[in-house]
């Protein structure tokens, strides 16, 4: 059974080697496979599940807030994609290019989209004439393909999934604030499924998205101190407008340009899940986006009347949660170490004993906590245990950012905290680009975002001393 | 108001040309929109609602019965293409090529997957080892590339969305029951959500997928009389195993190949709709899949206590339905005409006087008929109509199928049914390939499927006269 002794061997512990260890966790845990395309990865049924919950959960937020969806064709044409100046050249050097179809070469190449702005423009421009076409809030959910050098599992791969949303507006006004609406939707999708804290904030000029006015996003911090850029949302003003003329008639019959944006959230997320919550054991999954919630394993179970229980139980929880019963021939402890490499929130254990006393052994996945739980009301105590471990994660991982983001008045303290201390460094940036790319330069830190919840600490820029009233975040990235 | 005089404008009648009523109401029905790409459509909100209404019940059909899902790269390289001889020969003519990433040039060109059993296959050979990994029972959800010289939408696109099931089994007869579930899950499908009838049926040799050692499929009726290949289900045997080395070590410790199936259904599918149910006021769409189940006009929505009683009855149904309140400016007429063209079930009108009598007026879209309905237990009569409304239309599809299936027992039968009465044609055929190439030069028909549910209607082949056993259904197709 080569596999089962594949599964068995230890995984790198986190500190010995941190990137080995996430490594072994995304192939043991089975969410991924390497493809026969380099840089592309497989969805396993398990990683594939987590998306499924991800997008079953933000997709109703975003339908809530009047959202619908859509699904463009997967190629732009070169001329499409070249209309609008800063977005081609941010985006052509990464482009896969499609320049045969069938045994003809194509008289247009196209590329394979690196992401929709263009091909909305494009439907916006043909589908919007008066002011009672707006706003159009329209999203899908698809995968995109930017040709990476370096890739890893989730964090950065060629072909990668997401969903994408375009929006087109009447005023300025209520494009900046669907921007802001989008951005505060991903930092309370990360809270309430993923159990993870961000940093809301601006980026930098350099960092924005190419062809936007500014570019927003949330920052989260992973178990080694770097950041994970985990989301994005951008206003692009009319740029896009006047390079695909998306005009409307308003309400006074005067043609004007709409105000856009977009928004993106992707399988990185799960690279999130899985560099805040795991640990030595494997991944640790925050119960709301968790494919299997409740875990139950029978002990001895060849016992008389073992089995009838356990599937009466699992019968029971199942109206109600995500339940895997596994009734399979392998021992008990082999199944405790599968389902804690798989971060299963909770680990249900019934046996002969428990069966006596009218109870079973809950295990969290979070803390390793055993307790003893009375099956008469095992629901509402299951229910109880999820929403702790969901808090508990939560807690656990704000406190892990709170105690790690450092304030740096000057140059000597920076770059002592980017060499001794992983974590965000807060300091003052007199807004110039020279100094933004030297910091990277020397530190290998980048402007992770100007945030909004903080506060200035100085009055000069950490890094040339002029006067500086920009407060930003900077960290070592994914 | 340039948009709402398009959607004025009466759509061609079916029987005028049948073709042009097609594009007329998938375009004034706002289900797609032509994009940049030639061949490839943009679905817009209204027809991506009928689609993910299809992918959710299909996908809970397939979770029932154990399948789960994956994702798969959207790209195969050359090589892993050409592994299974008979598969590259049916694809490769088909299929878009990158050869460009960024700036620099494949060392090994990559095609746009035209379905995925390469990719599967290199997965499992990686994955599969010993009899407790099977079966396999994966599917996906994605688009696919076909490069199509004529295209129609979702009849024929160059991409278009569907699902594709891959299995992996430890024997044969597992593998072929599975092909045959596979195949009356679809017809299942087709009966209880779509309400429509299909033929099912084995694919002859000619029609069958590249690589397959049997194809089966269901075969719907437009309302032309023309066949629509509504979703297929193939078994592979261990061709695709032997050719890509998936082996399993058996219970007894040999090492054994795996027989596998897959089995697709499309945004064809939303084509059949169309072509079944439609109506020269526009789509007709069966309850179970439409986006609106129910739309609700005001009348009057001017005098006192109107908006708030409709409003009132939107909050109470929408718990049980798929509702949309029409609150806007146009007049009644409008509404009426814009959601019979969208093919909405039922329309719930509520004016001043329905308000005295605590009633509506509800109007069915299949049928036209108007019924008043007391609001007292207005969510009971709304089920109940729209449970009629899916019988309905499927009573009359199936009335349609039924009654335009003709035999032929000879050629001059056969060739006079197929110049003068659309619909299917039962006839013998004696296997050679001959007379089914001479069918199809001649008379355009082609041999949709050998039919389970029909029993020989002679004994002599309909083409050349010699003996046959083979009843094959023929007929013109999209």
């Amino acid at each position: 059974m080569a596999k089962q002794d594949k599964l068995v061997e230890a995984i790198t512990a986190m500190d010995q080697d941190f990137a080995q260890w996430y490594t072994d966790v995304v192939l043991k845990a089975e969410l991924i496979d390497y493809s026969a395309v380099k840089g592309c990865m497989i969805l396993r049924p398990y990683g594939y599940a987590i998306w499924e919950n991800i997008m079953q959960n933000l997709d109703r937020m975003f339908k809530k807030t009047g959202h619908e969806n859509v699904a463009m064709p997967m190629f732009i044409p070169e001329s499409l994609l070249q209309k609008e100046k800063d977005h081609v050249e941010g985006f052509a050097p990464e482009v896969a290019w499609v320049t045969h179809g069938g045994n003809d070469k194509l008289t247009e190449k196209l590329c394979i989209r690196p992401t929709s702005e263009t091909l909305f423009c494009d439907h916006y421009a043909n589908i919007i004439q008066s002011w009672r076409d707006l706003p159009k809030l329209y999203n899908q959910w698809v995968s995109v393909v930017r040709w990476e050098k370096t890739t890893r599992p989730f964090l950065r791969t060629t072909e990668f999934y997401w969903q994408e949303g375009h929006t087109a507006h009447a005023t300025a006004a209520e494009a900046q604030e669907e921007t802001l609406r989008m951005l505060e939707t991903y930092a309370t999708f990360y809270r309430d499924y993923l159990a993870i804290p961000v940093v809301r904030g601006q980026k930098t000029d350099k960092e924005k998205f190419a062809g936007a006015v500014s570019t927003y996003t949330v920052e989260a911090m992973m178990h080694d101190g770097k950041a994970l850029q985990s989301a994005t949302s951008h206003y692009f003003g009319d740029g896009f407008a006047k390079a695909f003329g998306i005009q409307f008639t308003d309400k006074n019959n005067t043609l004007s340009y709409v105000h856009q944006t977009s928004w993106g959230l992707s399988t990185r997320s799960i690279g999130a899940i899985i560099m805040v919550h795991g640990d030595d054991n494997g991944l640790v999954l925050p119960p709301r986006i968790a494919p299997i919630q409740v875990v139950l394993v029978p002990i001895a179970a060849h016992k008389p009347g073992v089995l009838e229980k356990v599937r009466a139980v699992a019968d029971d929880l199942g109206e109600l949660f995500r339940v895997k019963l596994d009734e399979s021939d392998k021992m008990p402890g082999w199944k405790f170490a599968e389902y804690e490499m798989k971060g299963v929130p909770l680990r249900l254990e019934i046996g002969p004993r428990d069966l006596e006393n009218n109870q079973c052994v809950a295990v969290r996945r979070d803390s390793g906590e055993k307790v003893t739980l009375s099956l008469d009301n095992l629901a509402t105590e299951v229910k109880r245990l999820l929403d702790e471990i969901h808090t508990g994660l939560y807690k656990k991982a704000e406190d892990s950012l709170n105690s790690r983001i450092y304030d740096a008045k000057d140059w000597a303290t920076f770059t002592d905290l980017i060499a001794n201390k992983p974590g965000f460094i807060r300091a003052m940036w007199c807004g110039d680009l020279a100094c933004e790319l030297k910091i990277k330069e020397e530190t290998t830190a980048t402007s992770r975002c100007m945030p909004f919840e903080h506060t200035a600490n100085g009055d000069t820029c950490v890094c040339c001393g002029k006067p500086a009233d920009k407060l930003v975040m900077w960290g070592k990235a994914y």
